[in-house]
């Protein structure tokens, strides 16, 4: 069956001032082409590295972007905008082109990940949207990405739907997450939505509704058979693992294998090791420990140190949210209107003019060595990572398997030089401004 | 007209263990009534209250809480259930109780904001759903208000959807903003959905689209005559604010009266006393300055201080996703089930057992001086926090009109004691735990 609706991108999920902007390029005729570029003016403190993700939703944004009629009637009724200017709106429709660095490309300031160009009203419009979707997924797989390399081949689960600021976030922090590495998520919808693999445990409470611990881990496996993982912190660790031991044997006659065990609380390094000896000893080397519990990198890095017994880490609040860095100094601008490139000089805030392309190089060891910005016209040694999507409006390929984007993400991150690989703090990736560029951005600031 | 609907709140918004535990509780008939409360566990650091909010679209949800056709069919095809556990699923609706504090309402650490009593499965299944809804809201709320206390009576503008993260963390944040005191908003739908004030200026792009910055400012003036807000800072802040004061006498000729101007860029302090002194000295003292970009408390704090001439704030990225604290350490636990009280004693994250109310003394200035937490059955000194918002599954009352709950929220922050209305790190506001509660917590520990 094919998957249900995703959450409505209402062509009014915008900023009022793109509606008011919007009325008067319309009554000036304002709608030759206009080129804006999405791109972040820097990274989060101690971070070294951006993944680009989003773009998929941005395209299915953009091919689908219309008014619907109950919002044409507010508009009307509450807009304060004239009647010929509805009507405008009842019929715009996306038909500008995208250029994009696919999902999953590493990427670092300034550079444009994507360009968009189209009548100057269309390519307004869309502004607020589109960073909704572009940062928060750009967010969300960046830091995840941090947490895979880390894990070093542990799997990662997402467990973050809970404090995810909202349902679209938790669905699309899913998403990304599974894009950079993680092994699945326990967010239904999402495997509903992008066949993301679910998976889940046991709660506290579920221990807690029955009056003995070991009756709540018996009824559990012999429920769910299959997938029995319990849930060991709601009273005593160490006790918990004894049960699990005595329930293993009650349970084979069943022919019932206890998969795993859970924590989720306290020193989850000396926990795991306790337990891990506790289940060793009674016969259950194969049953698997998996931890939770505020686990972020510095959490992750200690534990993976230490050699915690730890087989799968579920991370939930901190990738969701990207608490350390829970939003992104991004932007999309104008950068050239009716052929005439632009440039905005706001103190600490300037950007660079005209239709860019970002190329990059590798060492002979593979690994990424540099990066140059510089216009689109300008062919430089390496790879351009800006690549055509969208035509008139419409995508230029079917939407990527996720399996190809992960496939992808874990190729990109081996060509990561080795002191962002490790996330150290350090000398930054080399992004060089080409000459093309640097010269129309004098010829720019001259003209004015 | 009646608004579009919400954003959809799916039943299977939610994690896949809710569904792996219901469906053990319902083969074993484990249908008793539940005690759930949802409670913050510690406030983030540096604050000193929170603001519970949400309990609105909480409410909605568990009013409209049913699987679709869709989603049942998915979970027969894909969530290794029983044929019965889905046919269970499908009849499926919450007929609980529930008794909250009141949107707006001031709380603190351990105090329950929400308690659910349902069957055990309708209770659990609504909990990854439910703390996503009050989470959010309660964050922003927070947020918001510490914001609304900074400035002094100065208005406050929500900017922030373009880096919320997703579309319902954009207009719930706009909500929550607008309850915590904020006079409005620039995102649509927030208006469209709740009919919060909507507020716009222009972008620095509409300035660069034009081949002459006066130019821009005439057309946007003519053609928005009524909201004349015009952006000084896309290349010289002041030299703009000399360009406004011309303009101003060539329009006054059409009857059309600048509003305002937006600083967005630089030392706004500075740029905002010589804007001022540009306006003042061409006549144009009741010309508004808006200063937005990169607000957060401590440029707000700093801005008021100065007594910069700023006359509106506008913020963005730093409320929407509440950037200091962009998470809470809040939980929803079983309290109680089938009558026998429930503790959870997990290190670091023991709770407090059975249900529970939280009653508020107020000092002869009419100030907060204290809470109790205690049993619901232990009456105490002051007013009880937790009222019956629904029963049986049907909300006990219509929603609150959003002005009702913004002109108690008013009320409620003036209350605050002075150290926390002024955010002052220091002393923690009083909570006390009742003796019944201790004595009720010890004897559950002892009966284990």
């Amino acid at each position: 069956m094919t998957a249900p609706p995703p959450p409505p991108s209402s062509a009014l999920l915008t900023d009022l001032y793109q509606l008011t902007m919007l009325q008067t390029y319309v009554e000036r005729g304002m709608e030759e082409p206009a080129v804006f570029e999405f791109f972040v003016r820097k990274l989060p403190a101690h971070r070294g590295f951006l993944l680009a993700a989003g773009l998929e939703q941005a395209l299915e944004y953009l091919e689908t972007l219309r008014f619907s009629d109950r919002e044409l009637e507010w508009l009307a009724a509450h807009g304060k905008m004239p009647a010929s200017f509805v009507e405008y709106l009842a019929r715009l429709r996306f038909g500008g082109d995208v250029q994009a660095m696919p999902e999953g490309t590493l990427f670092f300031p300034n550079e444009p990940v994507l360009r968009l160009i189209a009548p100057l009203p269309q390519a307004q419009l869309v502004e607020t949207r589109l960073i909704n979707l572009l940062h928060f997924q750009t967010m969300v797989a960046s830091k995840a990405a941090r947490l895979v390399l880390l894990a070093k081949g542990a799997p990662l689960i997402d467990f973050g739907l809970r404090r995810a600021h909202g349902a679209e976030a938790g669905l699309l922090a899913a998403r990304a997450s599974y894009l950079a590495g993680f092994a699945g998520t326990a967010t239904v919808v999402a495997g509903v939505q992008f066949g993301i693999p679910l998976y889940g445990t046991m709660a506290h409470s579920f221990v807690q509704a029955h009056t003995d611990e070991a009756d709540a881990f018996e009824r559990f496996a012999r429920s769910h058979p299959d997938n029995v993982v319990l849930l060991l912190d709601t009273y005593d660790t160490e006790a918990a693992a004894a049960k699990v031991v005595a329930l293993a044997s009650r349970l084979k006659g069943r022919g019932i294998a206890i998969g795993g065990v859970r924590l989720d609380s306290g020193d989850l390094a000396a926990h795991a090791r306790q337990v891990r000896r506790i289940l060793d000893d009674g016969g259950l080397s194969q049953v698997k420990i998996i931890a939770s519990g505020n686990i972020d990198e510095a959490a992750l890095r200690r534990l993976v140190e230490a050699e915690a017994p730890i087989d799968t880490f579920a991370v939930g609040t901190h990738v969701t949210t990207s608490s350390d860095a829970p939003y992104m100094d991004c932007a999309y601008k104008l950068q050239e209107y009716a052929g005439r490139p632009c440039r905005k000089r706001s103190e600490g805030k300037a950007t660079w003019p005209g239709r860019k392309q970002v190329y990059r190089t590798h060492g002979p060891d593979g690994r990424m060595a540099g990066d140059v910005i510089t216009l689109e016209s300008d062919r430089q040694e390496g790879a351009a990572l800006l690549q055509p999507v969208m035509q008139a409006g419409k995508r230029l390929a079917a939407p990527r398997p996720l399996a190809d984007v992960r496939a992808a993400i874990a190729g990109e991150l081996s060509r990561l030089p080795e002191p962002l690989r490790t996330l150290q703090d350090g000398a930054p990736y080399p992004v060089r401004i080409s000459q093309a560029l640097l010269d129309l951005a004098g010829s720019v600031d001259r003209s004015r």
